[in-house]
């Protein structure tokens, strides 16, 4: 017999040999069905491996990476297999798992190719082949009985990946007609696939070096229920549509130019005001929250960066030192904003008294990203960080921990983000020796950040091992719209840069302390946060927040005039409007302009001229009557301030 | 008998052999006893040098530059005269004019040195010279001979300047006992020179060459009249007073870092919030203008500013390019923000009817300067342009024009700068061919030019030649609160950078046409312009944009409590607020508080904390008596309202 702790602890004896599935079967039959692979004592393994010895497990379903990651691991290999029947003679590269599913890199027999056209074939033959329930098996065998099985089929990809591995036992899985080198783990056997769809096809070069062959890629997406995958194509749809990319083109809010450089963008006029929009909120909750916002150069001396340590870790693999036609100085790009704060905070000798510090700044940063990883806004060279540094003495974390939770609560309830976790990372407690900073001061901040949380309520998730190594930190997972999860947030604590900058203040017993120092970036980067916002809105942005709240329509040229005077009125008003005065019948006018997502169309004529008032028409929603320009103006005021909360009142 | 052109074009007849102090005669005996130095033909000249032919002349005194240059070069002289007889054997190096003043250097003989104990000697000396009333006179003589004549005295350096001077007639300069080569012109006499004070001394190396010998440069300034020198000194009193790098470190606006970089500002929180409210003012008054915000990066692709020509002119002698770890890119710290704007136009194609665009951005651009050029905030590294480029249609320049002059006006207004003229700078109607753009379009701007300054009524001063190759220009300059002249405010016509990046619009006639491109920036710069208005105020800025506008002082710690309630109550009314809770005696916080410069000061006790109210004291003014809360937020916003006139109504 023996001893399977399980994740909440409680132990199960079961006789030696026992697998992942029976134990599922033990506890439940719901989870029998739903288990995809078992992690025993932190290593993932196929369901019907048996366990001789006593060991803690986990049993992985779809909602854990771990079960997904085995799933479409087997799908791939299906399609492999199903590539196979098809085009006899392929040979295989490799087939790894992805985010979203799975692709294999294909070598088709001379004149065979594969088109969007044939994918259908292939998903056809993967159904039928998953529907044999055929078991999938793992066969360990040594180094020299798996060369000898590839060079018997002749694949030279496989047997170049197996001539690299180490000599021991190699395992491969084999299900039908189809035998693959692979680590796995597995599903049991392939019935477990319900729904298939194989996505798209592209070339790639064998192992990524362009001087090897080109390879077919075929990416697939696999579920184990034909509703999800009816939901996944939906989700893929309409993320297609809220492409920030797309949106951020059709709405004019930011451009790419191949002469100014990739990955740098250009914020066009109703861009630069929905970040400057999203700025002046979060500067005035700042403000709110005792934050003193500074300005520093984009640019430092490359020995700034040495002593903060990021030179020796960015400074070979991003944009190079920038050095001068004399005095030998070289700078560098800010890959971060921290040294110049540090810098700040050393101005001048500081107290006990006068902690917490709290310095603000929109800093940009740069770091060179290769050409093939740049996408819209989302992954950039140069972008803007919300950040802000806090200097405090070790008692003052928790609080100051409470308040940057309550600043972020401000911003998810501006910006109607209702579904959010947080993640809590600490260190490793069994080595704690790779970390800096006393113990005692990891101990009160990891209770400070776990306590924080505890008294805000907040949905967490605790990582032991996550911590950076320099201290504890809090990230905030937020799902958009589309139920997809972005990390937007984070407040990270840090023993290292106060110790490496020699930041001190003079203690209550004059004596110098050193201070903690946190960082925290609520939006992340305004670059990134846009497109989220953009992705997650479809571009409808609060009605605070959009470029242009308010367009005025005269129903006729003869009321232009009286719409100028309405768009200077408001706009006096900070309420941002514009006039329609194009020639057209006022129905086109009203069709156009509720495309271009503005949240009020005001239509004026001759009544409205009369008497000093606007017919309002509420985008998607149609007519809401009339009202005098003064009413209008505190009515949508009113719609503002509710949709900011306390902040503004 | 010659005829002489005076500036006016009146023509006047003179014996040959006539000069410049005959000339100022025959018109006045204030002139003749005005005038310094006289300007023949475009060259200056000594006013006692025969003219023996026709020729233009211009009579130059103590308010023309080349007058003063005349008196201050002969003081030079009269300082080294007093020098020699003060350290006989001193040998000279060279003793120049500079902005205000003179200085020389000298080299002392062995075991001599002058300190700022000495300088009152050598005064006395120059004074008792300068009441002999020697005569200062010009001799012509070979080179031959001036080497001869200064080997005699053996003084290396004189030889030295002789050897690389090129053969011909050299002259020198005499009066009393000392005798000095010297290009000219001077003052007929030592006894112009009434007022005397030497200011300094320094260390200097021959030929500014660290491998030369350090000499000793003495600095001295001189005047016509006693009472001019006591202004003067008075002037430079309050020059040092308002330093704006004193005032700038005592107010904690900002700072400079070693390990940042030189020349690269960091602004501290004070600063950082003086310069936002700048920028905020101006942003609004463009919103009201019409202007389109946009933020574009700091970098571009070197090839950007070689389309734009800006690589050519700047790049050798500025930071150099930065490259990548791969794809071989190369990209440069913007020199300026206007080859970014010209992309955005590109963005999309361009109507005649969407003319003119707007763009404006708080554009950082990058300049290396030697760090000994390096001074505050007046001469930096990287500084940020209220930067905006106009492309419009030719017809529109005269509207674009009178535009930005009423900005500016309400700029010079809202801070207070009352004195200033403009000067327009034309091009060379000689020499045409050194311009781009056709003739028409020339003759357009600067009639568009000169018709809007004269409609708006400005001071002006028109420069022909002055306006660069690629179009006219007109700047302004603005006179301090001690009357020093600054350049604030440029507006700038460009016909280049359309042809280089190839903009366009399509006009009415369907056909594409050139837009034309107004740079213009009303501050200059923020760092510059900051700096002016520190040095203007002496850091009592106008209430509206004083960093903070109100400081509350509970009387004693039990009001505390309340005087952050009145705090938290202003600053929701967005009037900028702090407490000053230290554990001090009333009186005492009182006097800090007027010296931070901090216009209102509430009182608040018992008696306020009952009612609601607060006292109120203007800084510098004493008791204005009590107010509630909601009176003093309206009293002050009224107040900040009527010095932004009606551009916050």
């Amino acid at each position: 017999m023996i001893n399977i702790t399980l994740p909440d602890g409680s132990v199960k004896e079961f006789e030696s040999g026992v697998n992942g599935l029976d134990i599922a079967k033990s506890i439940s039959n719901r989870l029998a069905k739903d288990v995809l692979s078992v992690t025993v004592n932190g290593e993932i393994w196929d369901l019907k491996r048996p366990i001789e010895s006593d060991a803690s497990i986990k049993l992985n379903t779809w909602d854990d990476r771990d079960g997904k990651e085995a799933f479409w691991h087997s799908s791939a290999h299906l399609m492999a297999e199903a590539i196979e029947t098809v085009y006899p003679d392929t040979k295989f590269g490799i087939g790894p798992t992805i985010e979203n599913g799975f692709y294999y890199d294909v070598d088709l027999p001379e004149g065979k190719t594969i088109t969007e056209k044939d994918l259908e074939k292939i998903e056809k033959k993967m159904v039928e082949l998953a529907r044999q329930k055929n078991d999938i098996v793992r066969i360990d065998v040594s180094k020299t009985d798996a060369l000898k099985r590839f060079e018997e089929i002749q694949d030279p990809y496989k047997l170049e990946l197996i001539s690299n591995l180490e000599d021991g036992t190699i395992t491969l899985y084999n299900q039908g007609a189809f035998t693959d080198l692979c680590r796995g783990p597995h599903l049991p056997n392939t019935s477990y696939i319900k729904a298939i769809k194989l996505l798209s096809v592209a070339g790639a070069y064998w192992r990524g070096d362009e001087k090897n062959k080109m390879l077919t890629r075929v990416y697939g997406i696999t579920f184990p229920k034909a509703k999800m995958l009816t939901e996944y194509l939906h989700q893929l749809e309409e993320a297609k549509k809220r492409d920030h990319r797309k949106i951020g083109k059709e709405m004019e809010l930011f451009t790419f130019s191949q002469k100014v450089g990739q990955g740098l963008p250009l914020w066009l006029p109703k861009g630069a005001q929905l970040r400057e929009a999203l700025e002046n909120f979060l500067k005035r909750v700042q403000k709110r929250f005792e934050y003193d916002q500074v300005i520093t150069p984009h640019i430092g001396d490359v020995n700034l960066y040495k002593t903060s340590g990021h030179f020796q870790k960015y400074g070979k693999d991003s944009f190079q030192p920038i050095s001068t036609p004399q005095e030998g100085e070289e700078y560098l790009l800010k890959p971060m904003n921290c040294p110049h704060h540090c810098e700040l905070y050393r101005f001048k000798p500081r107290s006990y008294k006068d902690l917490p510090v709290r310095m603000a700044e929109f800093g940009t940063v740069y770091r060179y990203e290769q050409s093939g990883e740049l996408h819209g806004l989302t992954r950039v060279r140069s972008f803007t960080q919300d950040d802000a540094h806090i200097f405090c003495r070790p008692d003052q974390l928790k609080e100051e921990f409470l308040k940057v939770i309550d600043i972020i609560f401000i911003i998810f309830k501006a910006l109607d983000f209702k579904d959010y976790t947080a993640q809590i990372s600490l260190r490793d407690p069994s080595n704690t020796e790779k970390y800096i900073g006393a113990d005692e001061n990891w101990e009160k901040a990891e209770s400070a950040i776990i306590e924080a949380c505890e008294e805000k309520g907040l949905n967490t998730v605790t990582e032991l091992g996550e911590a950076a190594f320099y201290g504890p930190k809090l990230d905030f997972m937020v799902k958009d719209a589309l139920g997809r999860s972005w990390q937007l947030g984070t407040i990270q604590v840090d023993y290292n840069l106060p110790e490496r900058f020699d930041l001190t203040y003079i203690g209550a017993d004059d004596k110098h302390h050193r201070p903690v120092m946190i960082h925290r970036a609520p939006f992340g980067s305004m670059e990134r946060f846009c497109a989220v916002l953009i992705e997650h809105t479809a571009g409808k942005f609060p009605l605070w927040l959009t470029p242009e709240q308010v367009v005025i329509l005269p129903i006729s040229e003869k009321y232009n005039d009286y719409a100028k005077k309405v768009s200077n009125y408001l706009n006096i008003c900070d309420i941002r409007s514009i006039v329609d005065d194009r020639n057209e019948k006022i129905g086109r006018k009203i069709r156009d302009n509720e495309l271009k997502r503005i949240p009020y169309l005001l239509i004026v004529g001759e009544q409205e001229a009369e008497n000093n008032t606007v017919s309002v028409r509420r985008q998607g929603e149609g007519d809401q009557g009339s009202k005098t320009m003064e009413e209008f103006a505190s009515f949508i005021s009113a719609e503002v301030r509710s949709q900011l909360g306390s902040i503004y009142e």
